[in-house]
């Protein structure tokens, strides 16, 4: 299926998707300035999800950046040129909406979840914040205080901690294995003026998408928006092209244990996966459906249901522009760490070698196929999934043409993608009390 | 407002609601045996979700049978007459729903969220968990293993544990205060043949409540759920009456630090608060979400906005059958956990004087009026209301009667409660690096 090329001028609407076979409407104009609105239509729900999406995050950090994306982040709900910190969050608790953000290694993101009936509301207050935040010195200095009690709070959860660790043991020391939130160090170094030229330079129209999905009208958010973001709105810059990217990634075994007084052995082993745009990534989530994406999974059911080994085991995939994760992680009593290590290995080598079985094959299938439709029914999984095809895809896939790219993953397609993701050279990070005990890769 | 007695008599069925003003239609029948069904329309949705809650938890164990609700919550999922324990999970992972369950000190929940052509299977595979387990001598041992794991994942969190620690401080070593998951030594104590009679005297028809939500017919789930519980349905039982729990709970001023070598100190302050049927609920809630309830909030702006001295600070209510919590968590640098302690005292302080202002009451109303509707889009959402009507509440109470409630509180009505509630003596519990420091109370 090709789709037409996007129209990137200044001052055109179009419709993406005309509605139907599980999506609804989508619109998309394009302001002066490069500043895209996109829409979906969800008429039978009562409220909207409003997002701003900057195509910046922590793999856009020089070193003496890191954890600016995400420092950025917070210093946003801290005031503009109209607004208090105080006075942000009160207009959107009045409605009893939700605002909130997240960072993460290739975009940013602000969101407000609201009543149909104030998306008015919550378009400005966001808008108002991504477009005329002041960054005022105090303000970042009592978030920098913030920030480190974030760092804090996740190095006491090793479960979260070990995630971190393990990006940066795959990737290494680059902006894309660095953690998000950046290092106390790091955190510490950050000026006022270095966040604030961060936005500056990183938070122009090109590189920010505007999407709404649920009870809208696509021309009254084009409207609200060009109202709100009227000051920016000039010229004939064309929209960012979707992120590309550097090659691919290549990563060298690692085995890294960190010493800490736990009560159990977290543990993450993994390699390189494939990028977003790889069209192995069907045949790669059926797999990882069938490895470890659920309760029948075989790693669910070895680990856990067989032998009682662990109460969380899974496996995950991530994606990149360039490069992506495929991972597994269990958490164990430390004396077990390395019979779960086994089985989780003589898994992926029976899945690399073999592949799965028709059941598996069927079963993955009916497994992302009704996790998608049943994830649609959010208004903010639908925002999400419209912004990024903006960002970070060439186009906007609909629903049914991905439903049909799941259902034509074959047997054949899956043991592909296994005999060369799941053979590729592995990290492992291990958190527990284990002393300076070595683990083999 | 009051409403009609719920007819009791098995064979019966009839319209709790008519739907409208926010409210799908409900539908309630009591099967033979004294099984109750009951369901919401939402027509607009593709979705269901389904749950059979069972009126029973942690505060109903017996000391010798401590974690026994939750230990058997997971027993559920390993096998019945009919299937395997990976035929269960193969079951709906294959149509890409969601299985899952939850234990509470008052209920347990076993559910499942499909799309709405896989309703009949989603009854089927719930109905068979909940009727016909068989709890397996060997299943039961394997699980056990499952369940320390838990406990000591839960104990690698502090953000977690506290909570845990927390209500055992507050209401003392009784079935309400302790841990729902049990403990090491309970668990290990537990036998097969405890667990499964706790299974066979605790879910009886009369103490079961099905409920569904979303694209679903009555009727239909009347049928299913007859046909899946047959073996069962016999007699004139009648429903068991929703759950009285005991005289109000008394509580001593306690404080109690547990030293753990963590990054941060988590602190968590606070007393009795209301029981679940008492009028004054809405004005708790009201000054729950003024006092430390969103972004907004007295105590998120004094500690985290003005002065950086946490990441995560909040309040929050809890309501039993006789009894309930006001709480207050921070998570800090362990120098500033008595800084931060003073804050939230002070907050404490001045709403129990003085109440809330003007504009925060409105504010407040309109959080909580937001967050209901925003939440009851959600078919799981619905789904637990409904059921929560039947086990712990005399009546279903239509959104409508909410919001107005909600809309009716007064400031005299926020500052009663407050200085009701914000005075009662209090528990403190501290966990951090403090050696044999100690907190005054």
């Amino acid at each position: 299926m090709t789709l037409p090329a996007r129209a990137q001028e200044p001052g055109t609407t179009h419709t993406v998707h005309p509605g139907a076979d599980g999506s609804g409407a989508v619109r998309r104009t394009v302001l002066p300035g490069g500043l895209r609105v996109i829409t979906e239509a969800m008429p039978t729900v009562r409220s909207a999800a409003f997002g701003i999406w900057a195509g910046t995050g922590s793999r856009d950090e020089a070193p003496a950046d890191a954890g600016a994306s995400h420092y950025l982040e917070h210093v946003l709900f801290k005031g503009t040129e109209r607004r208090t910190a105080l006075e942000i969050s009160a207009a959107v608790d009045a409605v009893g909406g939700d605002l909130n953000a997240f960072t993460a290694k290739e975009y940013t993101c602000y969101y407000a979840r609201v009543l149909d009936a104030d998306l008015p509301l919550a378009v400005d207050v966001v808008s108002d914040m991504v477009a005329a935040s002041v960054n005022r010195e105090e303000d970042v200095e009592a978030e920098r205080g913030v920030i480190l009690e974030e760092i804090a709070m996740r190095d006491d959860d090793p479960g979260d901690l070990i995630h971190d660790e393990f990006s940066t043991a795959l990737y290494g020391d680059v902006p894309i294995g660095r953690p998000i939130l950046g290092t106390v160090d790091s955190i510490n170094a950050l000026s006022r003026d270095r966040v604030h030229g961060y936005y500056r330079s990183h938070y122009l129209p090109p590189n920010l998408v505007v999407a709404a999905a649920g009870n809208v009208d696509h021309d009254e958010v084009v409207r609200l928006t060009a109202a709100a973001f009227a000051p920016h709105l000039a010229g004939d810059a064309r929209p960012a092209d979707p992120r590309v990217g550097g090659p691919e990634q290549g990563a060298s075994p690692t085995a890294q244990v960190i010493d800490k007084d736990t009560e159990q052995a977290h543990i993450v082993l993994g390699g390189l996966g494939v990028r977003r745009t790889d069209e192995r990534r069907f045949a790669l989530g059926v797999l990882n459906a069938a490895l470890g994406g659920g309760m029948s999974s075989r790693l669910f059911q070895e680990v856990r249901e067989k032998r009682g080994l662990a109460y969380s085991v899974y496996s995950y995939t991530s994606q990149y522009a360039d490069t992506g994760t495929f991972g597994v992680y269990a958490g164990c009593q430390p004396g077990k760490a390395d019979e779960v290590l086994r089985i989780c290995r003589d898994e992926i080598a029976k899945a690399a070698e073999r592949g799965l079985t028709a059941e598996e094959l069927e079963r993955g299938k009916g497994q992302l196929r009704g996790g998608m439709v049943l994830g649609l029914e959010d208004t903010g999984s639908r925002m999400s999934r419209i912004a990024k095809s903006e960002l970070v895809y060439e186009s906007l896939l609909p629903v049914d043409e991905v439903l049909a790219r799941i259902e034509a993953v074959t047997l054949d397609d899956v043991l592909a993608v296994a005999q060369d993701v799941l053979t590729r050279p592995q990290a492992l990070t291990v958190i527990g009390p284990f002393g300076d005990h070595e683990f083999a890769l």
